[in-house]
């Protein structure tokens, strides 16, 4: 089975509410990680068609302050698939519904792996890239998925020297 | 100010979680239609650039059962905008991230009423229509405006006859 | 099995939290819808002993703003009972606690359907009337099903043709 | 001012959601405890038309098990009060939905302290009585006061020696 | 099987958010009940190693106001075990996080039983007293259970007379 | 002022509850960001004894499942401290109450600026170094912190180009 990676596309989007911001108003960061890790989660799960669990999250920086009564569009997209892991892009997007314009606020990659009802690694569809821009991604998500795998594997030897 | 119908649209969506649930795995009504007053809330307010409130919410129909793990995207949509009243479309799709395809599962109109920081009404844009459709929905949402207006009227006269 | 009216009476009453309100301190519309949800949910469940979901929402009208603090209390009572739909009518009052009077701030009729375990229809008990009062709110109840079904019919034979 | 014991009557009620509940189903005595400390809350805020905070809370045994799905109604009632402490008598009872009967879950006595807007004790209406169960009741908790009370001094003497 | 007290002490600690506290910006004495509550199920299931209820609160008395942003530290810890039953002293200090200082709050002592999958009583390891202090604690322990056991006892045979 | 890295420890610690989980009984990894998010933010704000927000957060690995009922356990410390930001390392354990033992499942380090009233940045105490390895994790935390300033100043630049 195969899927392009804009079929893969799919939107998580929610109005900030008082109980996720701290006491000066400003919306917690971890809220928005969680809603990001929302966005991976059905992403890979829809991208897979089975329950996917969160291995990895790359390095995040919050360029803008987000407040309470702000729209948070997180865009989730598949742009690496291995065998049963896969690489989702989320990019966040945040506008302040009484004032114009919606303005991009971090992006960060998800490591989701696919897994079967016992737990165990569930293969997923091949991935069709169909511009330039899509095999960059694909270049590049596959390196830093290797880079993981070689880390993992060195940390696991370390402890069994 | 003037603003279009299709520059007022906006789009909630979230996955539904277990405690949003009955004990046998169905969302209740209850989540659904405070999702859809949020979308609503969230395209009056943008439409208007100032806080609002529900005055009103059409007959519901729920058409599909919706279930733990399901995507809910609801589109919100101004079709009607009088002087502080606003119409809000609200069309709700469900899809089960772990099979095919996205269904429509029910949709209603909901009266939002613009109000400044003292709570008073609140003057919104008037609404450009482009296209026959539009036409034909900010007719019909004026009608259901003046009937209800019109109700309400007639239950405040009872009250001081 | 028969069950009464005023049997099948049953109260949830809440206490409204900063988390259920716009920034204005207003408790967003959806809380209430989902507040009288929750109300119909229980009172269908206790009349069939069986689950229930919720089929179909009248009209609903906010003619009171409520407030942060504010008592709500909603009351559901069965109307009308079919096969295994029921009608329920759900009056929610509300009360600021620091000042004087609780006042009627809106109603609905909430159709729900029992389910047994496996998802099919339910017989619910026959209701027994035992006012005048309660035989107009059964004969109304009843026009708004067939109504109800008589669209739904409708709807199904407009996609088969 | 002065209000009576059965006006000062108060009901809070819930159906018990997964998210309340052990892995096995039971709800968390926590949760029940929560419930009722917010029944005093609103019951105590009424009768004295002011902000309240609980200040101790009685021995409290549960005595039957409260399950997913099971209606909680906790009533408050103000039996004893002084010059700004409140005692509110607050009785849980539990109904299993889908089965006959409501049945006494448990009970407690909290001891509420009204306070103005700088948070300074506040004054509370006086407690009229109007039956002899009602005059046993304040003469109890009159007893339960005066032993807090004197239990505080003693411990705000000790720490000053 | 044994254990000794110090090997069942057990932290749980949060920061308060504006959804626990009342409109003064109080924390509800309810929340910190609930948070005492999971204490306690967590140091006591920890100790049993299987699911545990709870049975008995002790009294409660709130000597400091408690308010969003503090940062609430509960300890709990084995103080008595019987035979499928366990006392847990919790022991609740709070931070405000922007001034010095952590200061003890209240503490109270939950019974606790150990139940097994079919909710049977479950037999919980022997506790080990290494300090007097220890002692003295098990034995006041040991007579709150018995007062507690014969009280229960009492009001059953009450009941069958 | 000045404080130790070991004053700044803070431990925040938390029972998962089946409302954090997927349908596999899993905890989501939002869940355990916004912990770890919570910690960061609480361990920060105690050592600027100010507002703070989150600025950056490094790569993070989830090596192990966590599940419902599980313990886990966030340790936050203030490893580098500039003008008004502060790195904090936040090491996640988890235990499985009903078994044996915790386990390490993750760490990372927050970038956390603290931040006046009016939202301007606030000069934050002197971090005391005691041990060597202190030494070594701030002259880390320094060169992250250094190369992060850096990629924000050549994104300014590139914005302006």
């Amino acid at each position: 089975m195969k899927r392009t990676t804009s079929e893969s596309k799919l939107v998580i989007s929610e109005v900030m509410m008082p109980s996720q911001a701290n006491v000066a108003g400003n919306i917690h960061g971890g809220e928005i990680m969680k809603l990001m890790d929302s966005t991976a989660y059905a992403t890979a799960r829809r991208y897979a068609r089975s329950n996917v669990v969160t291995a990895r999250v790359d390095e995040l920086e919050f360029h803008l302050p987000i407040f309470i009564g702000d729209l948070v569009i997180c865009t989730g997209q598949v742009v690496f698939a291995g065998k049963s892991s896969m690489e989702v892009a989320v990019v966040v997007e945040v506008e302040d519904l009484e004032h114009e314009g919606r303005k991009r606020a971090l992006s960060a990659f998800f490591t989701m792996v696919a897994l079967d009802k016992k737990a165990r690694p569930f293969a997923v569809p091949e991935l069709i890239l169909e511009t330039p821009e899509e095999e960059t991604m694909f270049a590049e998500g596959k390196r830093r998925y290797e880079n993981y795998k070689a880390k993992k594997k060195a940390a696991r030897q370390k402890l069994t020297e």
